[in-house]
């Protein structure tokens, strides 16, 4: 099986929205063995829309068309889509009503122009949209399935995820265990590769690296028929975590932030932070987590010298000799962090983030972070390239994988 | 002149990498009056990347092909390009040099298969890449222009803004003059087309609306000669900003937090933040601005209430008495930061980003933020739909407005 995707919208031509739904829709495809063929973002314009399908519909089995479901006159995919295949729209007096009762709980009037969203191609299945009024559709044609979903993502992602993916593995039109992602972080592309091979002489599955900062995705797929694909997707990821030890730290949808928070509610630990080059980044992605408060008890984002003696209690000596980006005082920030907001580990990060370095004429993208627990207290040099907010990310990330490492083994 | 944008590569159809090349030549071509009528993802397939390319040719008179120019084999853009345009590839000696003093000054010898990325195609301008080693090129073809862009974002972007906008305007293809973008806060969609219709009688620009949470961005065109394009555009601009005042912040490539930097600069005001919903997004969002040490002095992510009577000096009875969630709570934490930084002004958030509610059973996305300045202390109570991660977004939006007209206004 192969997918097409079709995005409709003139605002993603122009680049005023990004166009996220194209990437989710290929992560999730390609998570059960759907390869997709093709992405083309095309206008709201029947003609247009009209020649694309045409195209998709030539060359895969499955397209899968976004946007153009909304109310105004601009939106079009739903006629164009039945125009092709030669079908009526018919109103759809269920979803009419629901539409009518989700304006009436508002204490609104149904505006007339959101009539036309209760209109479907005839014979095909409606998906349902608990985020809002326009209903999604799948319907079979000529031995392919095509899908129209709205383009709000929100929107999209919920009903994709409930309703068009298990349909397509309830249908085997896709195999959940073909495909799995390992997440690595500590070492690069190159290095997980070279270890990968080292760890001895078996039948490698194809593997896809990609980096993310200090992160690296690895890809394994299984091939085959399901069953046989399956247990070799096991037997790969088995050989490649007894190969690969702690530098993975999660698969598929895990994030090292996820894993970090999963470990130190396990342990029944608490985290407080000490940040200055990134600014408070790491607090945001913490407090991404939902529970994040079971774990997470506080920041202190010190941007001067002042507030690092203030508010986290620095002595200014300790600022004036070492200098403020220094070992010593990203290590004084971990203890501090720890002790300010009572929590069993600490960290402490501070650097040159760019574009300018600071009186001290210390390289941009010089940074250290320390992790202080009750036992002991760990610390880095980094030298950083890229900018401005990738000097903040990969300090973020590295952070990170030092709270987890210093859980995970004690050092 | 119409623009066709072919995004070539494999870990773009996985979905493995987000595409964001796409949406930053669409905004970069819509500025200069370039529109794009479609973008097509295709795969590292030589096959596939020719017909993309025929068929954009028939189209369009300007396609961006960006992807494939690596040294590996599977990077095969200049070759399909080459072979559809029946030219060969030569050897650039420059290039070739400067590749090899490339690796030569980090110490490396020149790895034999980046040899490949000194190819380039017969009567093409070579397109310099500051940050990596493969070139970018231009070649026109029966009055169409053909333009291969390497697919790093960091190094197409530079390469793009440096050389081939500055091309396209020079040779007549685009004009720098006839889009602007308003960016407003405050008002949603509606009530900013209300505003601007009830405003008086004249010719409106097309304007097209797209917001982002609680910012609208509102692009004006204007249509016709260069001269009289500007000349509409001007005129509409100044109309507009008499319409709405101070809803507009900014233009262009403006953002709300660049704006509030520069007007807490220009005023020699410093800021301190005590955020606890937000979770450290509104102190990671002012610290990406370069320079924000000028003014941002630092932030407190108090995420319990502990937190909150240790380190922000808030009183437990108010705690108690008012709620963590609560307006009293909100105003006492920006009085805080500002007394904790000794800041001239201080920000308070407080609220429940969800998925679940507190322990005080206040509804999901209520949230209270304050701004506090030594005459006078400001604040909202917002009830915000969406995930955690929008209530986050907006209670962040919203207090930047609240300090940008604290500042301007003086309430």
């Amino acid at each position: 099986m192969q997918a097409d995707l079709i995005c409709v919208g003139n605002e993603l031509l122009t680049g005023l929205v990004e166009n996220s739904n194209a990437g989710f829709l290929a992560r999730r495809l390609c998570s059960v063995g759907i390869p997709v063929s093709e992405i083309s973002v095309v206008a709201d314009d029947e003609k247009v829309i009209r020649a694309a399908l045409g195209k998709a519909l030539k060359a895969c089995d499955l397209v899968i068309l976004t946007g153009g479901l909304g109310p105004t006159d601009d939106d079009i995919t739903r006629e164009a889509v039945a125009a092709i295949l030669g079908l009526p729209l018919v109103l759809n007096r269920k979803w009419l009503e629901k539409m009518e009762q989700f304006f009436c709980k508002r204490g609104l009037k149904m505006p007339k122009n959101n009539r036309k969203q209760a209109l479907v191609i005839e014979g095909s299945t409606i998906l349902e949209n608990k985020r809002g009024t326009a209903p999604g559709s799948m319907i079979e044609h000529e031995g392919s399935l095509i899908v129209l979903l709205p383009g709000p993502p929100h929107e999209l992602q919920m009903m994709f995820d409930e309703q068009v993916l298990p349909y397509l593995v309830g249908h085997n039109r896709g195999n959940l265990t073909t495909v799995k992602t390992l997440k690595c972080i500590g070492l690069g592309e190159s290095m997980l590769e070279e270890k990968i091979k080292s760890a001895g002489e078996w039948d490698l599955p194809q593997i896809s690296y990609v980096a993310r900062g200090f992160e690296v995705d690895l890809q394994i797929k299984g091939c085959g028929d399901p069953a046989s694909a399956s247990a070799a997707l096991a037997d790969a990821e088995k050989r490649l975590r007894s190969a690969l030890g702690t530098y993975i730290f999660g698969s598929d949808d895990q994030t090292l932030a996820g894993t970090v928070a999963e470990i130190l509610i396990a342990g029944k630990l608490t985290l407080g932070l000490a940040e200055s080059c990134s600014g408070g980044l790491l607090s945001d992605i913490i407090t991404d987590i939902p529970g994040s408060s079971k774990f997470y008890r506080g920041g202190v984002v010190v941007y001067n010298p002042d507030a690092k003696v203030e508010v986290l209690g620095l002595s200014r000596s300790l600022l004036n000799h070492e200098g403020e980006v220094s070992d010593a005082v990203a290590r004084a920030m971990a203890e501090g962090a720890r002790s300010l907001f009572r929590a069993d580990l600490g960290v402490g990060i501070t650097g040159i983030a760019g574009p300018d370095s600071d009186l001290s004429g210390s390289p941009v993208g010089l940074v250290y972070v320390a992790v202080s627990s009750p036992d002991l207290c760990d610390s880095m040099e980094l030298n950083f390239g890229g900018g401005r907010r990738a000097v903040k990310e990969r300090s973020a990330q590295i952070a990170l994988d030092m709270i987890r490492k210093i859980v995970l083994t004690g050092n």
